[in-house]
Parts: structure tokens; C-alpha cells; sequence
């Protein structure tokens, strides 16, 4: 089992691997949060930038100094303490260190918090396998979860189970560049400390880092290297300490899958709640479909992870919070709004609005619900399976109240 | 026991008492709802109306026939099917029969909905007490309770005590023209059916109308008449029946508790709600008060009526709709943000805007407060604390965020 050399205090050593607009948010509250607990934390927070070139604007302070000639995203940032390109005008902490080498980022990291898009997670996780401390442990802040015909894969397992560690997840009802300008919200961080870090515990079956129960309550694959005595015991204490700020209120819970569904299913949600307003139904409409969307959420989390899934999730800002936004300012919502308003497809919205990006909505409903026609289930849902006869043009919005009839 | 002379099949007549722009709304669909199941109402449905002259607006169609003399507003609701003072332009199907005197509108009605202001009710029920059939059954559209040191009463529980019936309560996220408009919408309606109408079931200590657990759980004063034999059962079925219409789904619960609290809270709720926005906060941190505010009034339930509350009872329309309904167009999140936007108290705002007129969530936040601190549990109800701190002018609503840090 791997230990450090020396059994003095050590401190953990934080890396958020991702410096997009959320990914640099995080870094910057969580550097605040390294200064303010030394004892517990490395004070520099390491901070994985995709390099590129960027020409600082010319309404930047920094552009006098800097001029118009390309320069490295990561030194402009260590040099400036500000992401010009996706967070501009947020002074960051000096303690947030731009390191364009993903390998070297991730070196003797005791925490890594995932902050990048979804589709690079693969490729990232093979980067960095074997390069992470092996009692490393994980935070994502990607939300969704991965559904084929076949199973539910949680973004926070796939990585955990890649690398060989414990990956909880992070996620709420968070607009990054409100967070970025200190107004204040909540977030949700799931976190199932494993067995064989909770410290004067008898960790049940996996004290010494043997298989534990996974975010399914099944018997993980991976088996664990404990988090050496040396460190502050990371658990629900230290992730708190490490993410809230005045600005930002953290809540600690345990079901790593409800947070994790709860974050990918409200996508489907949103999509019906901009077909509703679209049609010129109002807000009690709207509310409406949100609780049949929630409560599908839950009966799904239910009906597939019955072992860890806790109804109190629900009512967590990962929870209802993060499914009134997205039903009210996302994405999602905004762009079937405005195709039911201009009679047109969701895919004809891609075309034209969005050059040709995808909608998450849309594959997530393809996705869920191919996973529940496989087990016949599909009609327990009705309210999902709408949004994709929608999606599909074999639903008609106006017939939304019709599922809603007494059985 | 009161039983019909004949034992032949008997059908439910349907009284509503009131008719104000939400009780002429409930009439209305409750009177399509009579045509549709002649086997079960009979058609015409009563309506109470506190008598008035009107005149008859020069825009309405029916001012031609009607000219411009004031007319007695029961002769116009009788005549022209719509009731011009409080729910102009909405045509009332011919069976409302509006009805000027209350113990007439109330005789022989096995059914009663109530729905009428919060302040007249007391004085209606002294009215028709003893002027009702013994086995009537009520169902209150009146939102809150009434709370006092010693005490939180349900007004459906003071409307069945008071009468010597049992009442169940209808709420959700309504607003009453939209419904009059059939703009669809979902509610809730909780009925703990009595034993003792209970067919075919051995009616748990109450089949023959003994005292019967009410909605505290507690054995109730009131010894109930049973609904004799011959009426169809009056349980959920037939209520649902009554109730639920295409644009306007019905979801039927027994937590009478729940459905009532969560209708009284929310109002704590917006005013919070409305603080946060004038604040200059957003939707991300309005959905982290709300959320607050549904687990402190879970909290409530389940800490004084742990016998009857279920939790899945605030998922419903009741529930979480009806609170972010509230907390995003009702009057109480309304004025409390333009209190803080203009700097002033609310009780300015009372003054210069609602003419003296209260705001309910102030009372409601007083009487919660005075029951709370009666038992010396206020603390444990941080959002409730800090709104009526906020309406006496000691506590700011910048601190709210610090309410919600980690014990």
C-alpha cells in the first residue's frame, strides 16, 4: 500500500482538472478555501488549462502590459491571475496555478475535481491513469450520467472506476458566472466516504481498501488504497471546508446517485417545460410538468438503485433547486420554447440557432428512454416518453395534460 | 342516525359557499362535472351568494337586455349564466344556481365546498350549524390554518368540529382565472375518508359515526353521521369525479395536515422570496430560499403532527408547486421585493399600496414565530426566524445567506 516515506502531517494537494468558465469558478473558491485552511490544504491549487494563444482584449487593464501580440492562456493567467478567454474581468486568487501539462497538474494530488466538458472525460482519464497518486480521491463537477440500452453509468463512477479510486460529484442549482461574481447560491456535494477512509471507524468490508459498495449499493471493482493516516481524514468535513464560501453553501449528502440523476434527467424536464410555455400554457402549467418530471425522476432512481437512492436527495439544491432553473433559464428549456412558438423541430432549432450543436436534452430522452423500453418499463414514465414523441414528432404538445389523467 | 324516509339510490347534491372570483370559478367546473355524472350529483349545483346590486358594464353583451338599472346580482347570474362583479366574461353553465340565502343554498346538500376569505367563515358556519344534513361531508378552498401560541388549526378541521362533519381541504397552484379560462393546471385535494363512510371495511374504531382519528391524528370531539347506504360512496372516487376536468387534473392525497400547512408556510416563503430578489439576488438563490423554506415547513409538519404527515405530500401541487407559483407571482413575494427595492418597510408598503390592506404572510409569520417560541424551538427554524426579523427591522436581508452555514 503506498505511504509516504516520512509519517509527519501532510496536507492534501488540490488540482481541478479543467479551466473552462465553471472549471476557473471552482479553482478560484477553491484557492480561496486553500488560503483560508493551511492546515489542511497546500496553499497553491493546481489548475489543468488546454493551452492555446490568446490575445488579450484591448478593454482589458492587463492589455497595456501585455499588447496585442498572442500569448500562452496559461502564462497570461499566472501572470495576470485572470482566464481572459473564459472567465474575463474575475481576479483570481494568485494561489490558482495555470498548468498546461495534464500529467504534471495531477502529480501527488491528494483531491482532483473534474471541471471539463463531458465528451473529454474519456480521453483525460486515460492521460492521467497511472500518473495520480493511488490513494487520490475525486470530485466531479460534471453533471449527467452516461445511458445505454444496457445500464446507468454516473460520470463520478466511470472515473472513479478508470482511475482506481473514489470519485463523489458536485452539483446544484449553479450559474458559474453568478458564482464567479460572488452572488450568493447552494450546491450539493456527494460524497459516500469509503469504508476505508473514515478514520476510528471499523471499516466495514473494506477497512484495508478492499472492494466497497459502489454508488449502486453493488460491490465496487476497484479496490481502494486508503487515504494515508498522515492526511487530514477526508471526508464530509474537509470537502466542505475546501468548497463552501460565504457566497457559495454547500450541503453534504451521501447519495451520490440521486445527485447524479437528479442532474442529467431535469434535461428531459426542461425540455418539456419549454414545450408547454411554448404552447402558451402559464407558470402553474409549467410547475405542473416540473413535479411530474421530478417525480419520474424519483421513480426511476427507485425502480434502478434501489440500495442507495435517499427521497430527502431530492429536495437538495442538486435537486429541486437545479430542476426550477434549468426549467427556467437553460438551455434546454429556452431553445423547445422557441420551436414549439415557431411550429418548427428541435433538430431545425440546431440548424438554425445553435450551428448545428446538439441539444443534451434531446439525447439524454433518446438515451433514458431506450434504457427503459429495453426493460418494457417506458409506459411508468410517461411524462419522459412524451418529451421524446415530441422530439420525434409523434406527440402533440397540446395532449401534455392528457397523460396526466386518473389511472 | 338520520337516514332517508326511502331506501332508494340517492344522488350527492353539491352546495358552493361563496362566490367571489375563485368560488364562482370552483362552481363552474364543479357544475360541468354534475352534467357528466348524472348518476351520481344531482345537476344543479348550489351557489351562495352574499347579495348585492350591480349594473350590468356598457362593454358586457347582456347590457342591451339588462340596461343600466342595478340588478340584484343572484337575478343576474341566474339569468345571464355569469357572474359579472367577480368573474366577468366566463360563461357559467345554466345548473349554477346562484342562491341569496345561505341556509337555503346549504339544505339538503350532502356535499359542501367551502370558499370564501379566510375572515367569514367563522361567521358562516354559526349560520348553517344545525341547518345541514348530519352526514354531510365538506371540502374547504380555503388556504392556511389558524395558528396561536397554544395551537395550529386547520380551517377544515374548525369547519368540520364547528359543524359536527368531517372536511377535507382542496389547494394547489391555482389562480383562478386561468382556470376559468380552462388554461390547465394541476391540484390537490386531501380527504381522509372517515371510517365510518368506508363500504365494504370494517371501519377501524368509527363504522357506525364513533369518534374518529381527525387530521392530528388525534381521536376527533365530533361523532360523525355516517353517508347513509344509499348515496354512491363518498370517498376519493367519487370527489375526484367532482372535481378533476381536462384543464384542471386532480391528484388525490389523505394528508390533510400537509396539503393545509404547506398552503399557510409558503406565504412565510414568498415574503423571504421577494426579499432575496429586491436584494438584487437571482433565480439561483430564490430556488435556495425556497428550498429552505419547503424543508423548514416539512420540519414543522413532521416535528407537531408526526402521526398523519407524509413527505411525499409537499411533491404535490399543494407542495412545491403551489410554493414556487407563489414565490414568483403571488402578492406576498410581489410586495416584499418592492418593499426592499424602495428601501421601505413593509408595513409602508401596506400602507401606500394595498391601502392599509394586510399582507397575509406577515400574520402568518407572527402567529408561526409566537407558536414556535411558545415551545422554545424557533431556532430550528432559521428562514422562518429571519423573515419575521426582517418585517420587524431586525435582521437584513443581506445576511440571509449567513442563516444557512454549516453547524
Amino acid at each position: 500500500m503506498a505511504r509516504p516515506s516520512d509519517s509527519a502531517p501532510r496536507k492534501h494537494k488540490v488540482t481541478v482538472v479543467g479551466s473552462g468558465n465553471w472549471g476557473t469558478t471552482v479553482a478560484k473558491l477553491v484557492a480561496e478555501n486553500t488560503q483560508e485552511h493551511p492546515d489542511i490544504f497546500e496553499e497553491d491549487v493546481q489548475m489543468w488549462v488546454y493551452e492555446e494563444n490568446v490575445t488579450i482584449p484591448s478593454d482589458s487593464p492587463h492589455h497595456a502590459a501585455a499588447g496585442d501580440q498572442p500569448r500562452k492562456l496559461t502564462e497570461v493567467i499566472n501572470t495576470y491571475h485572470e482566464n481572459v478567454k473564459y472567465l474575463p474581468k474575475i481576479p483570481l486568487p494568485p494561489n490558482v496555478v495555470a498548468n498546461p501539462s495534464l500529467v504534471d497538474a495531477v502529480k501527488d494530488s491528494s483531491i482532483l475535481i473534474f471541471n471539463l466538458p463531458h465528451e473529454f472525460i474519456g480521453n483525460v482519464c486515460k492521460q492521467i491513469k497511472g500518473h495520480i497518486l493511488p490513494y487520490a480521491r475525486g470530485i466531479s463537477c460534471i453533471k449527467g450520467v452516461t445511458v445505454t440500452e444496457d445500464k446507468v453509468e454516473l460520470i463520478c463512477d466511470y472515473i472513479g472506476e478508470t482511475l482506481g479510486i473514489y470519485c463523489g460529484a458536485l452539483s446544484g442549482a449553479n450559474i458559474a458566472n453568478e458564482i464567479a461574481n460572488e452572488l450568493w447560491c447552494e450546491t450539493t456535494i456527494a460524497y459516500n466516504t469509503p469504508p476505508c477512509d473514515q478514520r476510528g471507524k471499523d471499516g466495514e468490508n473494506g477497512a484495508n481498501g478492499d472492494h466497497y459498495r459502489d454508488s449502486r449499493g453493488q460491490i465496487s471493482k476497484t479496490q481502494l488504497t486508503p487515504v494515508p493516516q498522515e492526511y487530514p481524514p477526508l471526508e464530509h468535513d474537509v470537502l466542505y471546508k475546501l468548497f463552501n464560501r460565504p457566497y457559495f453553501t454547500v450541503s453534504m449528502v451521501s447519495d451520490v446517485v440521486g445527485v447524479s440523476l437528479a442532474g442529467a434527467l431535469k434535461n428531459i424536464v426542461a425540455l418539456a417545460c419549454g414545450f408547454i410555455e411554448g404552447h402558451g400554457w402559464n407558470m402553474t402549467a409549467k410547475t405542473a410538468v416540473m413535479r411530474r418530471g421530478m417525480l419520474e425522476t424519483i421513480q426511476f432512481c427507485q425502480e434502478f438503485f434501489p440500495e442507495t437512492v435517499k427521497e430527502m436527495t431530492f429536495w437538495e439544491s442538486a435537486g429541486w433547486s437545479d430542476m426550477i432553473v434549468s426549467c427556467t433559464s437553460a438551455r434546454n428549456w429556452r431553445y423547445s420554447k422557441m420551436a414549439v412558438e415557431r411550429g418548427v423541430s428541435l433538430q431545425e432549432i440546431e440548424r438554425t440557432e445553435l450551428n448545428g450543436q446538439k441539444l443534451q436534452g434531446i439525447s439524454t430522452t433518446k438515451e433514458v428512454m431506450s434504457f427503459l423500453k429495453a426493460r418494457g418499463v417506458q409506459d411508468k414514465y410517461p411524462l419522459f416518453k412524451a418529451v421524446e414523441g415530441i422530439v420525434d414528432g409523434t406527440f402533440e404538445v397540446k395532449d401534455i395534460p392528457v397523460l396526466f389523467r386518473h389511472q
